[in-house]
């Protein structure tokens, strides 16, 4: 008999690998962290103890979700603003409520009420952007949550810096301090084309390839965009992006609501991934991003909910509904991002995408044990035919009961184990007092 | 004093009329089954004394939702077959399974699901489509749910009935019986314009007229209909429906993906009404309807599930979410479709698209207390700026607690009153292993 710390049998586990599988009456052991395998619940029993057994009879456990593009902190704006052109959202309720407030109090009160919904929901892993990653990264380690901290550069001073060098300095000290914290890893996060000059993009190109960190960035989010940089600059974006070398495997364009079929080719020949976030698309009316061809064109396509302010919430699994039906209706066929592939992209496109594939996005021996367990005994889950389609079609993330990451439990039976609901509750009451008086 | 069956104190009460208010801290009195009052919460105690009070200190209360489409009984189909073009999806799955096993006992346990899973979602009232209507509506009775039955008419033979004649017959027959009751009413439902031929289609106009019946049709859900009717008729459906009257304010026009501007005017001055279906038009690529231009026309737009088969869930808070996200980026319009108009949609528009606007669909004194209670308490919900915005875009069903139809609660503290959860669970799994074996 094998000891081990942890198993978990479940009624069905999907381990993304192999794709679109859906395993009856398995088990998964882990042990320090990490599965040591996934088996027949009825071989598991014969094979391991274990110090704490689960048993999940109408669950469906899943690798943990990756949330590839947020803004947490931002959290704290849930539905500040709504139902405004982006122009009027934007400069008239976002940026002077951030000028105003975002300090380190905000990123750590917002970073954990972020977290605290997103590990809720099945989200193991969130891609930040946002300033004070010092404060974020500290707030992710306490939680036991795995982050990927953006290094966030913007040509224009804000609170946490006055310059692009300022901001890339910082960035540096903040990836030197942390880089060994093996729940913490780290990307530049340049905002986006037409907030950073050549100069400091340029440099951000080189530094990322000599320490080999990802570059996520905003690119092509709307049509706007597009037309005013080629206006400026002679050239689209992501052609200015690919002439300074950035177009390659390290970046993560978010967005990417205009693309032409060369854009698409381009991008998949680079190697460069594509960060979907399709509710915030649709509601800040940025456009459509091309999903299908991207996947047809072997393009790896992740997913992020952008921010709270612009969504409004950090559900992955909503994402992922919204993803599905949202390419059915692009492309016009109904047989485009099946459920499978939505799960996919929630999981293991969003590690591949951070650099963090080898370690995270599917149930395999040898991975960490990041896992979500959702419940499907519900009536809203009945009959049960295939259980990923529901996953997809017919899940709230009210349905998710545990969380692990890195095999310890952040979610017991709906419950947080390392983040203090009240607390956070309290607090975002403070913020919101705060924000309406200003308003 | 005023003796009132139930008073209801609400830290929000959205009454939909005035469109876009919120009331904080107000209260709703009950007698009899009908609002009769609503006034601030300090005022309540000092002019009601009530058999039943309920504190609702982190919720919203706001008008029952009103599922404008569906078809209830396909629950039982939920997820059966996902991610297909839409004919091998109809002809190799939903067809076939239909014809097997459509009768009188799959539509009394299917609606009994259906039900159940609309009740715990904040739906209390639903347009049903489909077959043996009779079982649906003693179901719905037995439920205390409201209910609109379609009158199906479809001109080939099923297990209902053999031809046009014997459908309306049937339909008239069940009207007949049925019609005096509070909570059931009834239209006319031939399915759609390419399945019930001229001579059917102009009895159910004269029909409708005299007995002033609503008519219930899918019209206009995909291009391919379009052109198949226009090569056939030599017109499109819609122009073919006005040259026998039925365009006018008795027609509930379903999907309405394909409309032209003309047809959009059309609509508007005839007063027929759209409904809207965002999740099964995505996830059966079927088009996209252009609500906020039917909006801007003056069409009275609401919303419908359809079938848990294409959905995969017959939850309309989600569908409010979808409508409203989609109409921005379909129209391009970060301010289309905001959330109250959403509300307005879910409710208000949908009573009046079924003839039930006097009745149903806002809190106002003299209509009956249909009600939902919605908490957001959780962090998920956090901050709250604006209850409106989070009703649309941040929460989910599961945060429906209480549910009342005509005063009468079927939902305490997310807990079905009137059908039995258990029963309804196992009879689901009944049809599911029966549905799978002859898959």
């Amino acid at each position: 008999m094998e000891t081990v710390d942890l198993l978990i049998r479940a009624r069905w586990i999907a381990p993304v690998e192999p794709d679109g599988v859906v395993l009856d009456h398995h088990a998964l052991a882990v042990r320090d962290g990490r599965i040591v395998a996934l088996l027949p619940a009825s071989e598991a029993h014969a094979r391991f103890t274990a110090d704490t057994v689960h048993e999940l009879n109408s669950h469906i456990v899943i690798p943990g979700l990756v949330n590839a593009h947020t803004h947490a902190a931002m959290a704290l704006m849930r539905g500040l603003a709504d139902d405004l052109p982006l122009m009027e959202w934007l400069q008239a309720h976002i940026w002077p409520a951030e000028s105003r407030w975002v300090g380190t109090e905000f990123v750590e009160d917002g970073t954990q009420l972020a977290m605290a919904e997103m590990i809720r929901g099945g989200v193991t892993c969130f891609n930040d952007m946002y300033f004070f990653p010092d404060i974020a990264a500290h707030a992710a380690s306490r939680a036991g949550m795995r982050a990927v901290l953006g290094l966030i550069v913007i040509d224009f001073p804000t609170v946490w810096a006055a310059n692009a060098d300022e901001y890339i300095a910082k960035g540096l000290a903040l990836y030197d301090q942390h880089k060994d914290e093996a729940l913490l890893s780290f990307c530049f996060a340049p905002h986006a084309p037409y907030t950073v000059a050549d100069e400091a993009l340029k440099r951000i190109r080189t530094l990322a390839n000599e320490l080999d960190l990802p570059v996520h960035m905003h690119v092509h989010e709307t049509a706007h965009e597009v037309e005013e940089a080629t206006a400026r600059f002679g050239m689209r974006p992501l052609e200015r992006l690919a002439q300074m070398g950035l177009v390659g495997p390290n970046l993560l364009a978010v967005h990417m609501t205009q693309l032409n079929d060369a854009e698409i080719r381009h991008l998949a020949e680079a190697g460069a991934h594509v960060v979907h976030c399709p509710e915030s698309n649709l509601k800040l009316a940025s456009g459509f991003c091309p999903v299908q061809k991207l996947l047809d064109a072997g393009v790896n396509v992740c997913l992020g909910t952008d921010g709270a302010a612009s969504n409004n919430d950090l559900d992955l699994l909503g994402e992922m509904r919204t993803a599905a039906l949202l390419a059915k209706g692009v492309s016009g066929n109904a047989a485009a991002l099946p459920a499978a592939t939505a799960l996919r992209m929630a999981t293991l496109n969003g590690a591949r995408a951070l650099g963090l594939g080898d370690e995270i996005g599917s149930l395999v021996p040898g991975k960490a044990a990041d896992m979500v367990a959702v419940d499907l005994a519900g009536l809203e889950s009945r009959p049960v035919y295939h259980p990923l389609s529901h996953l997809v079609y017919a899940t709230s993330r009210h349905q998710v009961t545990d969380v692990w990451v890195a095999g310890k439990p952040l979610l017991r039976n709906g419950r947080l184990t390392t983040l203090d609901t009240d607390a956070i509750g309290a607090k975002a009451e403070v913020w919101q007092q705060r924000l309406m008086e200003n308003a």
